[in-house]
């Protein structure tokens, strides 16, 4: 007989990825050299699982702990004690040991300081992936697994939505990103529930984070309060729906992002100096690829991104559609627009 | 003293788009020949207002009746009764009583039956739309004006996501569409609230129509269900940014439409028959624009384009990314693509 079909899909999706990584990794990609390299290449290469000790990230080790070995691999583990709650160090040792117990090593609990940049999130985010990329460095690690699942994938785009910044922002969580490809999420396309399930399956015991529940958190009323609602009215193929729409966003702002190089070369103004673009060359783009040459520009000139908004950009639009001899538009960061007869210019003033 | 903000915003959005109606009328765009034209051509271009006796559309019509004839443009109106529901001829006449008084003329109640493809929603709109198409015919008219809002436009987006078909489906409504870009939405910047409040401000009676709370119906548990549920969690911003999400989305959209065109003629096959590509070529395409020409070349060899999901189009995807000597693989449609040698074959079987 073989395993539950729960612990039997974790246990898939993490192979396909470890063959993935150990293929990058006898390649001498995604591997930065590290202690095992030095000592002379004959260690086989190390995944290391980010574990909070939640079910996701629990059923991850488990699947790892299992899977790795068979491929040749070496599995151990990272904890992030984020310092934000009562006992948390004590939880951290906790599941070290219980990490030590499925058999990963290397095991390392690191404790961070949260900052205040960008919210609470943000800031406990910011610190957990300084922490991880630290972690993967000292190790030598080939890559570091995420236990991001579809229903993280689902809330990471209602959060993008809810920005409305386009398609990148549609676009969620990758399945390879970081450094050199270092973080996978082999979860993406399997739902909570299945890791759940695979926990209690194996009899593992999981924590259950009450920031995660706590509705003073964005993603915590994402999750409990947004998607089922949204699931009420559209159906349960919602969380489907918008993993979906992730993967479709993410390859069309690719693509976008590429025609964007090209056009960013081709319309530059002849012998201009930088920030300088040719206005004829611009109107003959498609609207979606000139707004984004024209953010670029305007970054590049220092304005910074995070305060450049749609509005700004349909402005300096209009200097190039609608020229009816418009003044100077004004950017975040003393960066200007204005154009100068034929030219668009976009500097610093 | 000026009129109320909320009417002079419902004025202001109209104002903009007759001036582009008449441009467009004046140089023969949009305007499909009709009886004004037969007649010499003396007769001013005729908009007419989609009403059903909503806040929304009674607030257009409202508009329309004070702004067109400043702009030398005639303004006429047309009520569908959907017979739908008990006394909707009635209710019908009673609209068409008001927008009269409004100086709206010619103004006519068009009976339609509704059928039952797609489901009672779209059902209905197909039949409203057949009967505003006709009555733009007959009138000669140079415009069919709709009173969409922005919290339609953030309804609908909601609507697109459901289906997670990328980034078409997220685009909403266009301002500008139908034969000859018939249909044109003045209000989809604006909120309900305003139209509402317009409505209110003129003493305009409005009728609400019980379907639109009716939570039998999927865009009735999007207004009052999902939409609130998502401004709870995410802050009020929400709808705002569903509506830049359709235009950022539709800008994108037709920018990778553009490069499929190319990109379709491109990888044509030398000397290839009709659905005979070039793997080399595709290969090189990034995947958004590789899918969408895959998918375009799939329904020209007629796989119907309601039955082709993501999926479908992954697995031929696979032969030029992943190939390993796969079988054919079978499409709806009796399609099947089959990759011979460095061709990629789709075609009916």
């Amino acid at each position: 007989m073989g395993p539950h079909p729960a612990v039997a899909a974790i246990r898939l999706a993490v192979r396909r990825v470890l063959h993935d990584v150990l293929r990058d990794a006898t390649r001498g990609r995604a591997a930065p050299a590290g202690p095992h390299l030095r000592g002379g290449g004959t260690e086989p290469p190390l995944a290391l699982v980010a574990c909070s000790g939640g079910a996701d990230s629990m059923a991850l080790a488990s699947a790892v702990a299992f899977e790795a070995p068979r491929l040749g691999l070496r599995a151990g583990a990272v904890t992030v004690d984020h310092g934000l709650q009562p006992g948390s160090a004590g939880r951290a040792a906790e599941v070290v040991s219980r990490l030590a117990c499925l058999g990963l090593g290397p095991v390392d609990s690191l404790a961070v300081t949260v900052g205040r940049k960008g919210g609470p999130e943000a800031a406990a985010r910011d610190a957990r992936y300084a922490a991880l990329d630290a972690a993967a460095e000292r190790h030598g690690a080939a890559a570091v697994l995420l236990g991001h699942t579809r229903d993280d994938q689902a809330e990471t785009v209602l959060l993008g939505l809810a920005r409305g910044s386009g398609t990148r922002s549609l676009s969620g969580m990758a399945a390879v990103s970081g450094p050199g490809g270092r973080y996978r999420r082999p979860f993406l396309a399997l739902d909570r529930q299945t890791t759940r399930k695979a926990c209690l399956e194996q009899s593992l015991p999981v924590w259950d984070d009450p920031h995660n529940a706590d509705p003073a958190f964005t993603r915590s009323r994402v999750r409990h309060e947004a998607l089922p609602s949204l699931e009420k009215a559209l159906g349960r193929g919602v969380v489907e729906a918008l993993a979906r729409t992730a993967r479709l966003s993410r390859d069309d702002a690719d693509a976008l992002d590429a025609w964007t190089d090209e056009a960013e070369r081709s319309s530059r103004a002849d012998d201009g100096a930088p920030g300088e673009l040719d206005v004829g060359r611009l109107y003959a783009l498609p609207p979606a690829v000139r707004r984004r040459v024209l953010r670029r520009t305007a970054v590049a000139a220092g304005a910074p991104a995070g305060s450049l908004f749609a509005r700004h950009i349909e402005e300096v639009d209009r200097l190039i559609t609608a020229w009816r001899g418009q003044r100077a538009i004004n950017l975040p960061g003393r960066v200007e627009a204005r154009r100068q007869g034929g030219r668009l210019v976009i500097r610093q003033s």
